[in-house]
């Protein structure tokens, strides 16, 4: 079906390519309850799919839980966008922890008023580079535009006091950015998390497009240039543990977000606080335990070290862009988060 | 959530673990529609199920295809029978190739009167064996009604004449023998497969539960025992591809369903006839094309072989027991199969 | 640093695309004892590789053991022959059962003197079609090869009396033709087999270029055909299981081999005979448990069933070109196969 | 073969669970030349493994590349550190970028005398859990000595200026405690960056057991404490990108790692530079492309980003621990790097 542009002209070809815009999915607009509760009664991972959604709606129906959502992953590029920021507006999640290419190289970069395209992942990687195409699996993105989301966040550094940032401190001043310059931030999660007080983390921000901005900001205002410090996001994160009464975490894929949120547990008793385990858990991912990276790693692992309670844990063995619409669909449409209060820790 | 039961009590405690049964999801209960076409413009496999779902229906819409649905892996233990049974009470396949497992240990067997049970992986194998329970991942047999329905193939072989059936011909008489003796067979595809004429293979078919009673029939019958003549399957498969203007496979999971139904187009071009390539391809698996195998290849390279014309074909690396009742309830729900005439090679 | 070749002429575009040959690999010419000792004292599948290669030695060592060769995978067009007909060579396994593709398509062929080709997965496969040039991942084949293999399938079932075969009594006759008419036999497993009166099963045996051939045999001769009776396969497999003392298996891939294999413990019983479970079981695979398939189902779910002993089993999640090499490398060296006798049932 | 240690004494359980340590392997002791020789002629993975084995050999006799080795997953409780240094000693790399729990909860951890142990997947993770033991896969650690190594990193931070560090800086530093108080830093990773002057890079440096430390550092230190800025470390990266004339990539696993150092290509840019691609890029992983995220991201994917040049490009699809011995004793005994002059950076 995925033809290969045919003309000559460099422009037109890259338009060509850049045709077909990535569409977020809309998780209040279709009801997966009646589909996930059927798959609830039959095996494999749709089953555990079934289990992973029943357990997300506990935490939500419970007050003393604080919800913390783990991204890793292309989700924002793929489409994934509006299903989170639902969460965010509904007081369903309490606090986000994600790699930087979710939140910057696509969420920010989407406010700005760029986007994602549709793609195919059988084409020739030469010529997208020639045209300045950068592809993820089935997706384009325009590579000129992302210099532009760089730049953007040289901007906001450049503004700002030269201190010791953690990152959820700088998400919050780029939510404010786009408050004012934003261009489409409607379902943007850096947005949302600004105007909902939500904390947003990003432990390893420099690797992402942030990255690149901030690297340039330093080196323009050399000494009087701002730092990412992130102890100081682990610090917070833990915090937030100590705070919290119960915690859940609904984890994208595996990667730093989901070891550092399995840690804060530690780092709480580290400091000398005695904080229960992670009560609920949930892990959608591809990967697995075979190769004894943390990505895979099982749930029921993460309880010998003390930070995941075995009694509501679930990993689903499914790509993201089928199992978490379902997912997120079935808790919205349970409807549960009507009572929930916000957990606001800013 | 899934505790040991506890009792000391054998009997009891088989029940406890056979006492909460699979219940076979129903595509025409919910409407995946919505969910499927808004996959379709996001990205990664959320995108390519919206794209199998597509070839499909095209499929069903295309009056000169003949339609060839493999199964593999453990899909009717697993609560996806009445999905596949569904799909040919409404005209929506034409053929179906599949492992013995499938037919006869899960769909005979469930048509006798039996149930699969749900568990989960996370047991005492030793316990269970002891027990006479067979697991499934976190499926649970009653071993000891597998054994009557192995004993049930016996009784049908010792009554028909000892010739060389193709497993089709034997499947056919197992459908007849369900007519008058099974207990639940609305559903059974191995019934409804015989009631709709429509001709059921399982290339392996000794691999299975019907081995067993086969085997005992041999010892049994000596000289006047029947054979399953393997090459008859494949000449029969292989005529209904000669018969066919186009066809079109739906395949879930790989092994030797995939591999057999694809060589068709070979085994035809062999006898001398000039058939086409199968037009359409649709795989649902788990397995990639790393290690080489059958399984995980791709559609791409089937192509090379003359088998599967690129046109139209789709991988799905998905859980079957996920992303198939999405795209056969998104069929069901488009509706083309009303329009459609069963192609019928009995 | 693969090149597509550039040339318009098709016949030297086929023969530069088949110009460099697959090489099987010799496992005497190099010790891996040493790496496998190493990697024991590690983790992961590394460790896992140790124990399987020293439960295999276990196997050969004793000396009531039948072992059994499990085969599935494209593993002879990867170069995997030489390091398989040592093992049936030097004593170290008593009985085979592979798919088709394995024993007819690459084994019989490169027997009768042809060839597989190194290539890449990253070509064009609407050209291979074009040249007739069939692809496994990144390995080529000459298709019009392929046929003359099918023809010579034909010309021997041509020659038998017209009754139903086990695959085990065919590939026997297969075995004798390549004595007198074979062209590169000395590591061909058919003709070694033959040869060394090793038990060689394939309970598909129609799903292969045997498959083609065969048909092309049954339209000619009609009445006067042959059948291959895949109950007889099972019945002769289950017979030498009730002729064995204990039996180990050594399983590369998962399907029709390794479901067959770990099923004649059940046919057995069946039958009325007090057989013991498969006391050694390896498994080499890339397939994992997750969707409840048979080729990744673990060997501790298998004990469920009473197919096999939980004391010596182990899973090894690794490609088979490299895992497999290593282990059959370690147990040549250790040398164990010395003072072991064959077991031989013909 | 696990079996279950039996006593009540809970100290001595826990002395049995930690009884057989890992043992480092030692690529220098076996030759796997004529291994990996014999594959590059064969298929599949063995041949992937094979060419890029050649293409890290390549980069080492090439004068003009800086290579950087990219580390993620559980490597160095997998018996990988030995495997490691032995780069760093015979100048086979230039730089190091890693995740934290590889070079501070593992590497660290057993500088400061502490071990790893061997267990097992199939273990009671809540007993695990009483017993203070955490597991990776089938590896197991003593919490309490886990505690001692975040300690030591406060420790070490109490007397450091109040800056901000990058993690290579920090990372110096600890090396520099290694050399006085370290008890088993022959092989130590961090040991031996500081002591041959090669950077050390670990961009998500807070994700990890010095996470714990400096949290307790900037809690007990208050103003007085000191920043680990992540700009810094990805402004250092790209200086050295900057600095060399070309550069290789060998990468274990995915992760911050692998994004991160791509990344460098296209940060030199941003800052005004015209830096070649990657000039050669090897991965080993077990993650595929399929769910879109970074980990299985192709190297062909990374090009249309201008980040690897498609020339010198191969993944391995491979678990580390069978694939990265290998391919380290390929190159180590095949001695280019007796030529080869170290590049410093610091």
């Amino acid at each position: 079906m995925a033809t290969k542009p045919k003309t000559n002209n460099l422009k037109e070809l890259k338009k060509s390519y850049l045709s077909k815009e990535v569409e977020h999915i809309d998780i209040t607009k279709f009801n997966a309850v009646p589909i996930i509760e059927a798959m609830g009664k039959t095996a494999f991972q749709a089953k555990n799919l079934y289990r992973a959604s029943l357990i997300f709606d506990k935490m939500i129906q419970d007050k003393d839980c604080t919800i913390i959502l783990c991204l890793a992953g292309s989700l924002i590029s793929a489409g994934l966008k509006k299903a989170i920021s639902e969460l965010i507006k509904n007081n369903m999640i309490d606090v986000i922890v994600s790699t930087g290419a979710n939140l910057v190289d696509q969420d920010f970069f989407e406010a700005l008023g760029f986007k994602h395209y549709q793609g195919t992942p059988f084409v020739d990687d030469n010529e997208l580079r020639d045209l300045h195409i950068d592809r993820i699996y089935d997706t384009y993105i325009d590579e000129d535009e992302l210099r532009i989301c760089d730049e953007t966040v040289t901007k906001i550094a450049n503004k700002l006091k030269p201190l010791a940032y953690s990152s959820r401190e700088f998400l919050y001043e780029m939510g404010k950015y786009l408050e004012k310059e934003g261009k489409n931030i409607d379902d943007s999660i850096v947005y949302n998390a600004y105007k909902y007080n939500l904390p947003l983390f990003c432990p390893a921000f420099s690797d992402s497009s942030a990255g690149f901005g901030l690297v340039l900001h330093q080196i323009q205002k050399k000494e009087n240039s701002l730092a990412i410090d992130s102890v100081k996001d682990f610090r917070e994160l833990t915090m937030i543990k100590i705070k919290s009464k119960e915690t859940g975490i609904l984890m994208i894929g595996g990667g730093v977000p989901k070891n550092f949120t399995q840690d804060i547990v530690v780092a709480a008793e580290v400091l000398g606080y005695d904080v229960p385990m992670h009560k609920y858990a949930v892990q959608i991912t591809v990967a697995d335990e075979r190769d004894g990276g943390l990505s895979g790693s099982t749930l029921k692992e993460a309880s010998s070290w003390g930070k995941v309670d075995q009694s509501f844990e679930q990993m689903v063995f499914c790509e993201a862009t089928i199992a978490f619409p379902l997912l997120a669909s079935y808790a919205y449409h349970k409807g549960s988060w009507k009572k929930r209060k916000p957990k606001r820790f800013l």
